[in-house]
């Protein structure tokens, strides 16, 4: 048996390490594109924030651990350009340039996702980055520590940006941020946001929303960033506009699509070839609030998915039913978590959308450090049912929201959510824990 | 109809404050024996961390605003000592010892509990005190303002006892505490004991396990306390080895108790007479693990409680589900949070009981300010159903705890659990939340 896989990130190597620890007789062989393997993505604008990390430092576990103690055939330098599904095989081009072909008797696509650019003038120039593989990261630390940058701009504010704004803002940077759309974090209520984006203007990051841009010139060695009718100058401009699915092998291999040229998957992680799996965020999945596919590209479903079709190419037969769409990222002094559908999103999946944002205390009653918490919970007025929620406060944000998510995966109504037993003590909560006092509220109205 | 509550505390403000809400043409009598209502009992422990903040602090609402602004007949220094169930009425002293009597439609026994004590030579001292009412903390806190506290001892290792520690830990005491039991937290895996214990004897907390006090002498103007065969002269001992309910007054009127002497009551709240409810730290409850009776007397529980009283009071049907026992404490920089059932409780249910202790950290991989932070899941081997958890740390313990909390109410297995799709971001967890982890080992078992 040949398990062969595509992509030596998240989904990747947590499908080859654990099709290896399965089966050891399995001949697993893993191409990756980059030199890199194994690290921690979503560590990185952390470590650009500290000037004398090294960005291997993200590195979770070293290429040749995964030849030499786990005996993977890990290929760098190996990109992946054609999977001829007749002949099982997959073809590329190796580092040196020379055609490579290889047969597999179960292929797992995990090419992940790559940054979405605007396609405008000045895209290219050197002063413009991205921020997606860990060569992105030196990229940008290794310009930092030959530019003096003390102005940049953001486009995008979107986990990514804000998590850069905060990295930047760190290193004494003046941060700016544009994004088109008028509304900071547009999934939230405007209360909410408004508190993320006071965070923002307090600390003196600049943000100018509903403002693309169209055209970043050189300038006197800077960047000129055409910003509505003015323009900025600025030493690093980081592009943040989201990311897109890397399914063209996949779509040119007749395999099914999936939201926004993801790649369709079953529960089982198949494809629409039964021999072809794809996981990570190149993949799509469905949703448990309303059981319909979404591409929503996040670290653990990638981990999650890896092992799952590990253990399906190895005998067993996993169905993973599905994600929350739980994220949570920290802004600066400010932690936003969010579970299940928005708002919005609840409305167009049909539901009789009813919600309730409540201001709460991060602790009891008169306990030193208190902090203000917000809570936006959403509900089916007819079922009852809790749909999402998110989540807003400088502590007890992040890690609340995994009530949230396990109230959604157990298909709650809002009545059992606000029946849960949580725990209290000054230092954590008031007596009636935020999440509950949201519940509450929104009671009164389904 | 008059509603008439006897007990000022969370429990019964909750329900006359709520009584009142709900229909405003009700009388509400509220009788208090003290005169203190409507405060955080469990903010005491910080309030004396702190010897400049005013205890009164810790009141919520002032006994006029139950008076004037909600129209409750607040009755302070009323001393319920009977209840007459064929008259409907109840009878005790006034503050100058005056008898009264009150009649009721229907009642709610929300008298609480108090301290357990030891009853042994000593225990009356002026130098050995006990926190339960915000009197005790009043007194414990004149005490150190008049006496200088250079050591103190805590007998008894609970909630109490330990949040004590770090509040006179806090106010430099040199802290000893000693307990009969002679392992700390015995509801804890080893390991995870071991890692409290360690936090308290690295802060130079003196434990002294497995030992009980049989005597306190007066010696020195300080107190001599036996400790087994030895004996530790310290300026005071805080006495914290559980509390029992303010059961009597029910029990002498008939009505059928629950486990520990505590008030039987239906999912209602009723007791054995319908016209009577009872709720709070005197009232029993049921665990929503196995269905069973519990006496499990936590703040949370009291205000829902005081609150389904009042529905069901003024015309509602509310039946509220049961208790996880979720409960959470901070001590020195420990989080400890525990909800549902312990390894041993499962057992004693007859429950086939498989557990996991996991070690894992509280931020993603190379994340600075790291910490260990520890689970420990229990389930049910036959059924694969989640049964309880754990949770030991310096971060990210305290509100984890609310999403086993939710799965228990959800009635979840292991597995249903470990496919949760909770929130990450490097500042907040690994990829894979210690959760999961532990829920993915304890997979293995069931």
């Amino acid at each position: 048996m040949k398990f062969v896989v595509i992509g030596g990130d998240a989904a990747g190597m947590s499908a080859a390490s654990k099709a290896k620890r399965n089966d050891p007789a399995i001949d697993v062989v893993v191409l990756e594109q980059t030199s890199d393997v194994s690290y921690s993505a979503c560590g990185m604008p952390y470590n650009i924030a500290e000037p004398e990390r090294d960005m291997n430092d993200l590195v979770v576990r070293q290429a040749h651990v995964f030849r030499d103690k786990q005996g993977i055939d890990l290929r760098l330098g190996h990109k992946v350009e054609r999977i001829n599904r007749d002949r099982k095989t997959v073809s590329g081009l190796t580092p040196d340039g020379q055609l490579f072909e290889v047969s597999y008797d179960k292929l797992l696509i995990a090419t992940g996702a790559r940054p979405r650019m605007l396609n405008i003038p000045g895209e290219d120039l050197p002063g413009v980055k991205v921020l997606r593989s860990l060569e992105d990261g030196r990229l940008i630390k290794q310009f930092m520590a030959v530019h003096p940058v003390e102005r940049a701009l953001i486009v995008g504010a979107g986990y990514i940006g804000l998590e850069m704004a905060e990295a930047l803002h760190e290193r004494r940077v003046q941060v700016d941020i544009c994004d088109v759309v008028s509304t900071l974090l547009p999934w939230l209520p405007s209360e909410m946001s408004d508190v993320v984006r006071n965070e923002l203007e307090d600390k003196g990051v600049g943000l100018h929303l509903g403002m693309g841009t169209s055209q970043i010139e050189e300038f006197d060695s800077r960047s000129r960033v055409s910003l509505g009718d003015a323009s900025l100058d600025v030493d690093l401009v980081l592009m943040g506009v989201g990311v897109v699915p890397n399914s063209e092998i996949a779509s040119e291999a007749g395999l099914d699509l999936g939201p926004q040229h993801s790649i369709a998957v079953d529960k089982t992680l198949r494809t629409s070839d039964p021999d072809i799996f794809a996981a990570g965020d190149c993949a799509d999945a469905f949703h448990i609030v309303t059981g319909q596919r979404v591409w929503i590209p996040l670290a653990l479903r990638a981990n999650r998915g890896g092992w799952a079709v590990a253990d399906n190419v190895t005998g067993q037969h996993i169905e993973l039913p599905g994600i929350a769409g739980s994220a949570v990222f920290k802004v600066l002094d400010m932690e936003v978590a969010h579970a299940g559908l928005s708002a919005a999103e609840a409305e167009q999946a049909g539901f009789d959308v009813v919600d309730e944002v409540i201001k709460s205390r991060s602790r009891a009653h008169g306990h030193p450090g208190n902090q203000d918490i917000y809570v936006h919970l959403t509900a089916d007025k007819e079922s009852g049912k809790l749909l999402g929620g998110d989540l807003v406060g400088k502590e007890g944000a992040a890690h609340r929201v995994d009530a949230v998510a396990v109230a959604l995966h157990a298909g709650m109504t809002v009545e059992e959510f606000f029946q849960c037993d949580l725990a209290y003590a000054p230092p954590f909560s008031p007596v009636w824990d935020p999440l509950l006092t949201a519940a509450n509220q929104l009671l009164k109205k389904v």
